[in-house]
C-alpha cells in the first residue's frame, strides 16, 4: 500500500451517461468539497462505464492506493445497477440479501409496494455496513474503506451527514484565495517567487471571466493557517508594488 | 496495446481546482458530448492534481490503451502549468520554444506585451502540432495521439473546431430517449428482458426530479439506428401494457 501519511481518497463515479455526456456530474464537487472540509484530501477521479471488469479492476487499484475510496451510481433497481454486485467480486464477498436493509425498505414502502424490482436495493456485498437514505430508502453501503452512494445528487448529499463518524481525517484543509483585476501573465513571475519561497504550501492561479469582469483568482491552500497568512502577505507585497487593483470574487 | 475495434478516447483532467472542490468541471460534458457526434466512444475520465509524475504515469498508460487522449488544464503563463513540459517527459521529448507558436502570439499581443509570462506558454514538446486558439491567442498542442487543451472552458469549446480534421471518428453513437412518468422498480424486469434481448445495446436508466416532476428516462445508445428503433418499440410495448404515461423531458 503506498498511502501518503496524510489521509487521502479515490472519487470513483460509475456510469454511462457521464461518459456520453447526457449528465453533468456534480457529484465529484460535493463529495470533494466535503472530503476536504474534514481533512481528507482527493488524490483522484476516475469515471468509469457500467462494465463489471472495469469496475472491478479500477476499485482494486484505488482501494489499494487510498484511504478512501467513494464511489458514485449503480445502486438503483435497474439492469445497469451493477455496482453491489461489482463490489462483492471485488471483495470476493458473497452478493446476497442484506438483511437490516431489507426491513428498512419493507417498512419505508407500503404493503404490497416493495417489489422485485425494489428489492433488488437490498442485495450487497455479505456483512456490508449500511448508509442510511434520509431521502429515499434505499440505504448505500460500505465495505472496508469503500463507501458506496447513489448517483442522484439529492440523495447523495442527504446521506453524507451519515458517513460523518465512519469517516477519520486528518487537519482541515484551509483555503485563502485573493482575487486580481490583473492578467497571469502579469503576475506569473512574482508568484512562482512565492511558491518557491513557500514550497509546502499549495498555491494555484485560475483567471476567471465573469460578469464582465477578467481576473485572476490566486488560491492558498494548506492545514496551516499561519502558513497561509504568510504566503498570502508575500502576494499582497508584489501586489502592492505592482499596483494591481484587488477585487471581489 | 488494447484498443478496441471502435476509435475511443480518455479525458485527462489536470487540475488541483477540481480536487478541492473549488471549481466545477464542465469540460467532460463539452469534450464527451462532441467525441460521441463524431463517432468516439469516451473509456474512461481522469481527474488528477497538478503534480508531474502523476500526469506522466497517467499519460503513459491512458495513450497506450486509448486510441486518443484529451488533456484540460495546465497550459497557461504560471508555476503550475506543468502540463507542456510533463507532455514532453512521458514522450521523451525536448521541451523548447515552438517557432510557430512564437510568431502566433509575438503578433497576437501588442508590441511589448509580449512578456516573459506569456513567453512561457509558447514552450512545449519538440515537434508538437498547434491546436488554434480563436479566443485568447495561446495555442493548444498535440503529440502523436494526445492532444492538450487549456482549462478555461469558453477556450476550450472555441478550440474544438480547429481539432476536426485531426480526429478520425467512427460510426457517430445516435441516442434516442424515452421519458416516463413513473418509478425505476415499475419498470425494471421489463427493461431487464429488453436488455437481454438487444445485448450489443446500450440502454440507461435515470431516474429524474425536475420541475416537480418525477420520472425516469430510459437512454437508448447505439451506432445503427434500425437497432435503437426495434429496442424503442419493444420499450413502448411494455409501458402501453403497464399503462405508463410518456412525459416530455
Amino acid at each position: 500500500m503506498t498511502k501518503n501519511t496524510k489521509v487521502n481518497a479515490a472519487i470513483l463515479i460509475i456510469g454511462n451517461e457521464i461518459l456520453s455526456g447526457r449528465t453533468q456530474d456534480t457529484n465529484t464537487v460535493t463529495l470533494a468539497t466535503w472530503l476536504n472540509s474534514i481533512g481528507v484530501k482527493v488524490n483522484e477521479v476516475r469515471v468509469i462505464p457500467d462494465v463489471e471488469k472495469t469496475i472491478i479492476d479500477t476499485l482494486n487499484v484505488l482501494r489499494k492506493e487510498n484511504n478512501y475510496v467513494f464511489t458514485t451510481g449503480g445502486i438503483g433497481p435497474t439492469h445497469d445497477d451493477i455496482t453491489a454486485s461489482s463490489v462483492s467480486k471485488a471483495f470476493n464477498l458473497k452478493y446476497e440479501i442484506h438483511k437490516e436493509a431489507f426491513k428498512i425498505l419493507e417498512e419505508y414502502y407500503q404493503p404490497g409496494e416493495f417489489n422485485e424490482g425494489r428489492q433488488k436495493m437490498v442485495w450487497m456485498p455479505k456483512n456490508a455496513e449500511l448508509i442510511i437514505n434520509p431521502t429515499s430508502g434505499a440505504p448505500g453501503f460500505s465495505v472496508d474503506n469503500v463507501f458506496c452512494l447513489p448517483g442522484v445528487p439529492s440523495i447523495l448529499k442527504s446521506m453524507l451527514g451519515g458517513l460523518k463518524n465512519k469517516i477519520v481525517g486528518g487537519k482541515p484543509i484551509l483555503s485563502h484565495t485573493i482575487s486580481l483585476k490583473t492578467v497571469e501573465s502579469e503576475i506569473a513571475n512574482s508568484l512562482t517567487k512565492v511558491q518557491d519561497q513557500n514550497k509546502d504550501i499549495e498555491i494555484g492561479s485560475y483567471p476567471f471571466f465573469h460578469a464582465g469582469k477578467l481576473g485572476v483568482s490566486i488560491v492558498i491552500r494548506s492545514e496551516d493557517q499561519i502558513k497561509i497568512e504568510i504566503c498570502s502577505n508575500q502576494i499582497l507585497e508584489f501586489v502592492k508594488k505592482k499596483k494591481i487593483e484587488i477585487v471581489d470574487r
